[in-house]
């Protein structure tokens, strides 16, 4: 496997230049022309999509979804919040024949407000910014406002993110020599050699190559049901230090050509970052430069399971984005069907 | 066929006596035990979603989701509004360097407040009552409280639906019979004979059955486009007369064990409604008694189109609704793959 | 009065000359130091206070105003839409005795989702910019991002407003001569010369001068009353034809020194705006340069039938906005006592 | 002073027991007709406003609200989070001219998403029961459902809160023996006795009597400031252990004839509260029983500091809350002028 090879070693000092060195080898900027939005989603083409439903053979699914409610991980950091579900109408009005409504009928009926990357969900391509240039070379500025993005809006996307998927379940191929069986510990990178590792270790089902949807479980959520079972908490589970993707995957992300990439992190990559100051640097390359859709704070704990059960680690994904109208981000319930 | 026979005549002036007698014909309460949560998601079994899976042919998606924005039909009717996406962060911050980020890095990050039910949405089982009664013969008020539906709560069913869809274009098939080539008029009831005959005209990959999720056009959505297109808005969309389900179908609804219907229209059934003095009578059986999922305000023109192009009226389905905790109906971005 | 003169005749094909031109004529920037953050909130002295408070004689209270619910005037235009208030608790749940807390007590509880321009509000002083300019000379971009108003959110000016208010009542001392007796016409432009002759009609007591609140009654909001009572609704009157101050008020709000202005209707400036092609011309040169506090959506109807009885149209004025941080506009109940 | 006699020793196994004899004694219920919605503040008559006006003498103003915000302290207790304040419009996008607006004119606009009771806050008549029962003797039911308070929303008293306000200082005047000079410990319970002394150690200014709004100074805030200062942030201030009103104070709340009364914690009462199991009894008898209007959340300090600088604990005080259409409580910018 070439893909692993040719990547500088990472100066910790410097997150800006390596940042630019990454974005100029990964750059997509203009491989589907001046006008694309759909940046590695052009990967998932129709061929893919038959070849993810051929992978359902027994039927059984897997919603990848955390749920999205009061109780979740989030800290109010740059005010993402948790969701907050009120009520417009009960079953107790309902049934105390308040409602007004004819012949016996009643209803209930709920509203929400939530920051869209508040649990499950895929960042968008007007995510995140490189000194204020978007996916494809354009200016934030000209791409999203306070009315939202007016050019990658995820809705531009509402029907692409339908094929196949595979999982590298690097918690359980790794995590026991790192200390837990099936986790990783907080801090880790994920290096190339490791999902590589990974994907050997899993056989040919967790091939990963052009088109695929893949899933890096990490095992964090476990960690963090442990500690809300036990009752202390998410902890620093939304932003806190994490096990995650190394900066130095940028290379292998792009040369893989996948269309997309989600972990069952709040933060797709490692945390605290692998620089000395710094703030997300792989989105940095991945979004505005590969152009590559990111999923977060999935839950892979079930199809993991699974995957280690039958050994097949490849299914049939649906994980289609509520096509928010110029949303930069937005909330997925993810469905593997094996 | 005999699923259509024997329903009684409806009496314009007994809503109550009506539903309570559909009521009694059509209850699942008790068929998968006192403690069921899913309704006729019972239905949909692990060889539908096998069979569904195999229909996937070309790789072609279809998203049948509309919109979610401020643009949308709802007019405040019992406080439904349409969706306020607002941005937490934007592009236009982060190329004016105001955002405090290292290493150039900027973001956009983005928040929604809106009703669960403002666009394509599926009715949970905690949605409507019959006189205080919810699904399976619960209280309304055992069920949902302010706090939300503490036991049919949508995340119940968050991994379910996905299996084989079928489209019945109805509109099409008997439009223009009635006035407009590929659109019913508003206030048209589809009954049981009106179905048959849609199953009839498409052909052996229309037919309906036992764990199917049924999608209905109207061609209403197609309509209030058109108005849209000429600048006149969305009229009464959301609410006023429209084509929809006879209060007739809630036999053919039990009797085809279908897993969940859906339409292109606000409110699943025709509106005004049957009866003289009524709202919403065939929810009143449906919901509680059947135990049936409902989707609303979905988009089925783009894959009824291709359905007409190539003959072919059934497709894999996976629509799977936000998990929000506790939710009586749930956003959803339906994806139809042929 | 000298402070009505030296306007020029305004140019309807300029107004982009009328503004910088009276922009220029009525500046205040400097004038209070460049760290300034109050405005013509400097003029409203401790004297004003004691002033007011004098002006309370019977102890009688008028909310100037309007509710805060879904059944309000906004339609959405730039996302303003009503408030949607939801409850967390309820009396339902309650009575039932499903809260789950000890010794019988129940409670309710609720939230509110809503522009903070909706209803009843003062402007702050980061509502409006000329060509990305700011009060005090500050660019707008320093000033209010996504994380709101930095500089001269509402909370800044929390404890100010209170003080001697005016009430003059323009619509009930020349309405009848253009048509409705208590009413001006919507499109109707009030000069300098309509509030002279206001203040002349109304006496000593109406007198407006340095550290002020003002409020003017169009009766546009009588208009819209008598509209919601026939069942036609609201119609445009947020953001439709309405009277309003012409922007030939300008150097009269300047040379008057009040400390803030406030109307019965949705944009405090006459609409149609005077110009061919134009938007709220004066609130660009009120906000950005004078530094002026504008009040919008205010019920001005009882406080001016109380007025017109007695004779006295200066009270006590409390409007203290809702300091929400970084706000640049808050809701407010103005309190009048007389 | 005879009004803090007669009030029987607690039985800390018994909350029950105490709030029924406390409600019993304590009941206003009828005392101003069956339909009456005004609570205490039948005694805020205009003659206390009169009074309460006299009190101006140097014209200086203190704002009693906290601001609101996402760094306040809340923490989710019953989805009570802090506010959510985003923008619509931004200077940073008027500075760029992505706004589409003519001659040069910008915008800044914003929304807010937050729990009514979030900071500082009056609770309305609907917000507590006693075993289902609602203030003058309504059912909770009749009262509170999911569309609001239909009967006693915040909306009814908008005009009312204005007149003669009063301070008492107990953490000064106590605290010190009690360990922190101006402070009272978490958990300390103020009984009639200890605002008796209050009283009197602060002279005639700071008599209690009939139709005033008496604000009641614990120190917790002072406290949680300078936690917030040190970057230990809230704490249980939200809800954890506290100072506040000990449950024999009912009488005297009563007794007094105030209008209203509200201190500097979140929960005004003491926490823990006084029997083994309980949740806010004081509460329980005050709102339905008593009809007392209670603010939660005010900042008393600067306006306690002045006080003791020149003796003077009396003032013009105006609370006017937001009226939002059925809420059972409302936020509120006080304030006070002396």
């Amino acid at each position: 496997m070439t893909r692993t090879t040719d990547v500088p070693a990472l100066d910790p000092t410097d997150p800006e230049g390596a940042i630019a060195a990454a974005a100029k080898r990964c750059s997509n900027w203009g491989r589907w022309g001046a006008e694309d939005v759909l940046g590695t989603l052009n990967f998932l083409t129709e061929d893919k999509r038959v070849e993810g439903a051929r992978l359902v053979r027994r039927g059984v699914t897997f919603s990848l979804s955390q749920r999205f409610d009061a109780d979740g991980p989030q800290k109010g950091w740059r005010r993402r919040t948790n969701p907050v579900h009120t009520m417009l109408d009960t079953g107790t009005d309902a049934e105390r024949g308040v409602q007004g409504f004819p012949h016996g009928i009643g209803g209930a009926d709920d509203v929400i407000a939530m920051p869209l990357q508040a649990s499950t969900q895929w960042d968008g391509l007007g995510h995140i910014f490189d000194h204020g240039d978007a996916w494809n070379g354009r200016r934030a500025g000209d791409v999203v406002t306070s009315l939202g993005d007016a050019v990658t809006g995820i809705e531009t996307v509402a029907d692409r993110m339908a094929g196949r998927g595979v999982l590298l379940d690097v918690g359980r191929a790794i995590g026991e020599q790192f200390g837990t069986p099936g986790e990783l510990p907080d801090g880790f990178a994920i290096t190339p050699a490791h999902l590589e590792a990974t994907i050997a270790a899993q056989g040919g089902t967790a091939r990963v190559g052009r088109g695929d949807l893949l899933c890096v479980r990490t095992g964090q959520l476990t960690r963090a049901r442990r500690s809300l079972a036990a009752g202390t908490g998410w902890g620093d589970y939304a932003g806190g230090p994490a096990p995650g993707l190394s900066f130095t995957t940028a290379d292998w992300l792009h040369a893989t050509e996948i269309a997309g990439v989600a972990t069952d992190t709040w933060g797709f990559e490692v945390r605290p970052n692998e620089f000395d100051v710094a703030f997300q640097p792989l989105h940095q390359v991945a979004i505005p430069h590969i152009g590559l859709f990111l999923g977060e704070l999935w839950d892979l704990d079930a199809l993991a399971a699974d995957c280690a059960d039958d050994g097949v680690w490849e299914f049939s994904l649906t994980a289609a984005p509520l096509p928010v109208t110029g949303a930069v981000g937005a909330p997925v319930n993810p469905i593997a069907v094996k």
